[in-house]
């Protein structure tokens, strides 16, 4: 997929832009994020043909990498219907961008990003938040009902991650009535998304926690249905779990974000025959790419890859396709790396896999779309910082 | 300092910019970068006292904020006479805004970024960069010739921090001779500035560490003086050292950063009585503002503040003058507070102290600067991102 990039012109390299489309791979200036097109597109079609295959809707999640572009691929390629994300501000900005069908998985309860909220409608995109507390229904009725909009709503269940989200289905057929009965907004289904299990590494122990969490969602779906609420959407669902959602009979759309990048630490979970789901099931497409500065010490070299360009709150990136040097240490803006061999030269490139690709994709304000060791493109994460 | 914010006329509150000048604290939107403006003042007016009673230059370090506004109050109030930074990117956001002595406090090897930094000094900057390779001293000298421009360098020593610099007077002697015998090279002095010892809790345990590295330059000084190259310069020191070089006898450039904004991992260590640092000597000026968003359980509330917000790689926020509720989890975008007698309300605020201020502070594009529970000022993170 080319998109028009002659807003790119004029920018320079190095300073406003790591690359340009066009360059050699070679010439990016690092640290840089660098997508591997065949790998990414190879995820997006993979994932996509599952969803088709298993019967779900696919709602790509945009709060890991934030940006319209790779959104767009995921609808094109992967045939998702629409995206879902976390912040009325990035909410904004895939709405402002035509994307038609926006959750935003999440609480909004502050009065300035509710009345942002009731205008999403006016960008054409069905627009849906979550709910877990009744006294938010009033709240969104009134900010629909100012501007003469249609919200539609989740009822959120926490079915094991500790944060948002009712825990008993008495609770989800209260606030799932209220919404009903309230103007200017409609009852649409069941956001149950287990993000504690995600990142466990057995795939039986992923197993007995999603079991769980669909005897939680069986039953809300129960109880909506016996006062007449049969939610049209139960949603939920991440590139640890799908395959459980997939195949509950109750979840009928998924929220899979990393699946597409892949990064260092959802890599190491297992699948179901206990091999690391990156080296199979989903292929590395998201990298950091960075280059050796100093090698004063024979046995140490320095890239320029530290905390400012990654995020190591899930562990240190890994160097791909390299066993002979190990990414050791982490400070502001640099990268220790073990070379005991002393193999690796100044101004030596290297692809690391961070750790967690949601939170280093939010620091950088391009990714780098590369194939066949050319530029392709060079697209702008769109909803970068975009926290309100 | 007032600037002119003319330029913000036409942002939109929660969508560009978190506030405007003029609003009441109350109505930021949030999650926000707040400055504490009284505080930040006292503590740059303090450093900058302190400097001048020691005989000491105060170069700035605007890595940890990448802010032009910050740093010019810096040179205003506190008198410092110029910046340092780590990034040739960095460096030409300080100096296209007219700051006029620019150090680079780290190596330049890709021939992309040699060919920007040479022409800093075009910018009517005094452009110095480290080097701890003799190889490096061709490219500086042929980059420098190339535009016409001259070029300062710091030999760097590795006085404790185990990333870039040599470890010994014989290598820096070497070095800066190849320096002062280059064409379009001036040899400007030391960079030996001590990372590692920076965070230790103790005071006598830093001074352990800051013995050494002084130990060190002294050698190294000793061994320039004897072939001629007396070091104009002698830099490094931080917030958890600065009194060591200020006393030293041989360093006299500071190059501190955090003190200015204070931050959790740096509050807790201890100064000479072993009091935290944060109570007394500095204040915490720079504060993460989040709101409550969902309290569907009793000891739990959930605020807006999680990774895309602030960097955890030195520990988790405190919450700024409480002692009932504690952060106890971050998620992507959300934080875990714990509530055990649930006091918090919906939408209620709260004041975080970020683990570690630079990484935090280089997710976000702007500080709002509050005074008497007004905003005051909104200021870019001018060189937010600028990695390269």
């Amino acid at each position: 997929m080319m998109l028009d990039h002659s807003h790119l012109e004029g920018l320079e390299v190095g300073y406003d832009v790591p690359a340009l489309p066009g360059m050699d791979e070679a010439d990016i200036q690092t640290p840089a994020l660098v997508l591997d097109l065949d790998a990414l597109e190879a995820n997006v079609k993979k994932m996509g043909d599952y969803a088709k295959a298993h019967g779900m809707r696919h709602r790509a999640h945009g709060k890991m990498h934030k940006s319209v572009d790779v959104l767009k691929l995921q609808q094109e390629l992967g045939g998702a219907i629409g995206v879902c994300c976390q912040k009325v501000s990035e909410a904004e900005v895939f709405a402002r961008a035509g994307i038609k069908d926006v959750l935003v998985s999440n609480q909004v309860r502050d009065p300035g990003k509710l009345n942002r909220l009731a205008q999403l409608p006016k960008f054409g995109a069905r627009t849906i938040v979550c709910v877990d507390d009744l006294e938010n229904v009033a709240d969104l009725s009134a900010a629909a009902q100012k501007h003469g909009t249609a919200l539609e709503c989740f009822v959120e269940i926490d079915c094991g991650a500790g944060r948002c989200g009712v825990t008993t289905t008495q609770d989800v057929v209260a606030i799932a009535r209220a919404i009903d009965a309230a103007d200017g907004l409609k009852f649409a289904g069941i956001q149950a998304y287990q993000g504690a299990m995600q990142h466990m590494d057995s795939f039986e122990d992923r197993k007995a926690k999603l079991d769980i969490a669909i005897g939680m969602v069986e039953d809300a779906v129960a109880g909506l249905k016996s006062v007449g609420l049969d939610p049209e959407l139960v949603s939920g669902g991440g590139t640890g779990s799908y395959y459980f959602e997939s195949n509950s009979g109750v979840y009928n759309e998924l929220q899979c974000g990393s699946y597409a990048f892949m990064d260092a630490d959802y890599g190491r979970i297992q699948d179901k025959d206990g091999k690391r789901i990156d080296q199979g099931e989903w292929q590395n497409a998201f990298f950091l790419l960075t280059t050796v500065m100093s090698h004063a010490k024979a046995d140490k070299a320095i890239c320029d890859a530290g905390l400012k360009v990654q995020s190591v709150d899930s562990g240190l990136p890994f160097i791909y396709g390299r066993k002979d040097v190990e990414y050791i240490k982490c400070s502001d803006e640099h990268g220790v790396i073990a070379d005991p061999d002393g193999v690796l030269k100044v101004n030596e490139r290297l692809k690391l896999v961070p750790g967690h690709c949601d939170p280093t994709a939010n620091v950088h304000d391009w990714y780098v779309g590369v194939r066949g060791g050319k530029v392709e493109c060079v697209w702008p994460v769109s909803a970068r910082g975009k926290a309100y």
